[in-house]
């Protein structure tokens, strides 16, 4: 065992106020208002680098959000490993919902409550202070290491494939270790051979000049709202499958062992409904659950409104009608070609009587894929089953992290899980925490997987 | 000319001043806070009905705002009509759109501006007026009237069927003027044959208990927003025509001679589609867009909302969609028989991978309908004959007066049209304004009226 797992031990205390200082600063990317306090996160996360003795630590600006570097390259011989993960954080609405204010992070036995907690500060912090130890200890790590932490993760990463696109030199890497994403249980890791990818839009239904009483007119035009319920509908077969021509076409058939490595975790449709809440699942005719949420694209509607949504009755023909759409993708779709299919059906099926016009929505995002045998992978393998005791699943990932797939096309490394977070967390949602527990055995996992790697 | 005509041309400048203080009372009747405005305004109604000359007067409670009802029946062996107009007002959201306040009156060069000027206190006002002229220069009306002005027609009138049905004594009459309505053009009158009747309700859609990551679920259940569309969907046959099973049962053929009639207005697709800037009209095969909007019954949603409605794009499969619906109905349809067949096939199309659910609306009303030779019409044609010096033409009304169905159901009295808005007026919007020459027109109008039926 290595020197540096006792010295992460006897820092723990120090490793959990670092934590709540930076779970302190309301880094909220969405929110103009809160660009100074993304602003701190860069300052705060850049001299926690320091301190942890990597080199050429710098805030990197972007035409959004900077992205704070680091590095430490004195292993020649080793591979190079870049460290991926996010100091900004989801807005906090609805706030009264909060226990306790979102930026005064409480702990709690096992847990930390803090906007930000699981995702992803929590598991950004991790790496760093494992590379601390490490170079407090042996005065060196094991590999080469870069670190690649970013300030607009929760709004799409926007500015983030042009600034890696103009320094791929910089960033160049073996493979990628992403401390954003999640773990599979508590008690039960996994390793994940896949995200998918994500192109989304909006579609606007437009009828008359503006909103119509429905007795003056009713009856004698097309409402926009049954002109957009029967769009939609257009673009599902009933049985679940995508109707929309081609949607399918590079969709990369699935292999037996993917099959037998999903089929072997304990999870599917009654899993789901218990999750849920719901009777039934329905997806796509010919795949278990786990393969419509890990190997297979959707298009979903995200949103739908138009005309009156208050209480009682307000007998309107509304002048417009919207929805938003997206669409989770697989290896080897192209997230733009299909966003192009997807509008070319919404234009062929669109009703006469009304104007129906689609807007693209930014945050167009790459499938990944990274095979069970990766070098990665194994090495993440070796680290949790150490840490777990127990053989991690094989599984995939339904959602999107797009700065993977801007990694994949600009670098040609893959992103390999390496994350902590568990599912019952509440990212994203009120009351978000982070179990101390993980944020330690996430530290000595980083530790490790440098040493595996080595 | 009876002494009456120059007594209100006399009084014109006082009966403005009449509006203008009837005007300020914002008596909006959706809005609780103005509960003691709408009562104001009753005050304010019955203090002038008796300054009128009529007798009898009373304010009367219901379960929401209360009703205003006077008389003067000393015309035996004439016919007693009563007359129905309502002192409530539209909200007026949104404000910052009027040019002035809504409540403050301004009158420029014809127009008088202010919320209710047209719907309906100018109009309501104006038989008031004229009975006051005839009672002021003739001693007597030429015929027995009743008046009953009501405080919640604006949401629906939804006491005032317990209460005309508790009250059919005091309001049996032989025929209903309603000064609630709206005259064709500004140079040309028109009688009303019919008004459509109304049901509506909503459908609430439920999927999982909350709303969830679409790419962590997204492809292995039902979306609330799909199911939605396509239950929506299934209401109407792609050509136009209602599809719920029995929708058309009840509904009257349409008999040649008003097909006539609504031939003869020159009104229809090519002006709708003038009015409302859209290429096309759309309705069900084999009617005139005349025919779709006076005769023919519809299902229209008037609202849908569930997910994501902001700026850019935010990933989520809701847990909840809504849609809301109302039927316009014509004669013979029971509007409680419809609602139930909506429900009926709502449920029958429901899908089984979501919870759908319906609640019925309150405010049903029944279609109505008087005959071209019905006395009531006979006299109002004559009326408009003599002031616009044009025949009417014959028409129907798409929109729905739900007190017209409670008269006709408790009193056996049909309703007919005696208004004098313009669809120019901007009702139930900012800038609300009636015309002050169809506000002196219509007094006259109603003095002719009475000795007409006299």
């Amino acid at each position: 065992m290595g020197k540096w797992q006792p010295y992460l031990e006897q820092k723990k205390d120090r490793h959990l106020d670092d934590l709540i200082s930076f779970l302190r600063i309301p880094s909220i990317s969405s929110l103009p208002d809160h660009e100074t306090d993304v602003a701190r996160a860069a300052d705060w996360v850049a001299e926690r680098l320091r301190t942890a003795g990597l080199e050429e630590v710098r805030i990197m600006p972007t035409n959004g959000h900077p992205v704070v570097y680091g590095q430490w390259l004195h292993s020649p011989g080793s591979p190079t490993v870049l460290i991926y993960g996010h100091f900004d954080v989801q807005p906090v609405d609805p706030v009264n919902l909060w226990t306790r204010p979102p930026f005064e992070p409480m702990v709690n036995q096992d847990r930390i409550y803090a906007r930000g907690a699981s995702d992803d500060k929590g598991n950004m912090l991790a790496p760093v202070l494992a590379i601390e130890a490490l170079m407090r200890t042996n005065g060196r790590l094991p590999v080469n290491v870069k670190v690649f932490f970013e300030g607009q993760e929760e709004i799409g990463s926007p500015d983030l494939l042009e600034f890696i696109s103009e320094n791929r030199a910089l960033l160049s890497c073996d493979m990628i270790f992403s401390a954003d994403g999640s773990q599979w249980g508590e008690d039960q890791p996994a390793i994940v051979i896949g995200r998918r990818g994500l192109c989304a839009l909006q579609i606007d239904v437009k009828g008359a000049r503006g909103d119509l009483h429905s007795g003056t007119y009713g009856g004698a035009i097309l409402n926009p709202i049954h002109a957009l319920a029967r769009l939609i509908t257009t673009m599902h077969h009933p049985d679940g499958r995508v109707a929309v021509e081609g949607f399918y076409d590079d969709v990369r058939e699935l292999a037996p062992e993917v099959k037998s490595y999903f089929a072997a975790v304990p999870y599917g449709a009654d899993e789901v409904m218990a999750e849920l809440d719901i009777r039934e699942v329905f997806g796509e005719p010919g795949f278990t659950t786990c393969e419509r949420l890990w190997a297979r694209p959707t298009l979903e509607l995200n949103g739908i409104w138009g005309g009156f949504q208050g209480e009682g009755t307000k007998t309107v023909i509304p002048s417009l009608a919207h929805a938003k759409i997206s669409c989770r993708l697989v290896p080897d779709q192209d997230p733009e070609k299909v966003q192009n299919r997807v509008i070319t059906h919404i234009q062929q099926h669109a009703p006469s009587g009304v104007s129906v016009t689609t807007r693209r929505s930014a945050g167009l995002a790459d499938p990944v894929s990274a095979a069970v045998d990766h070098p990665g992978n194994l090495a993440a393998a070796r680290v949790f089953e150490q840490l777990y005791k127990k053989k991690p699943y094989v599984v995939g990932m339904g959602g999107t992290i797009p700065v993977c797939g801007m990694f994949k096309k600009n670098l040609n490394a893959d992103v390999i899980n390496f994350s902590f977070g568990l599912k019952d967390e509440n990212i994203h949602a009120p009351d978000e925490f982070f179990r101390i527990s993980s944020f330690e055995r996430a530290q000595k996992a980083w530790g490790l997987l440098l040493e595996a790697l080595g």
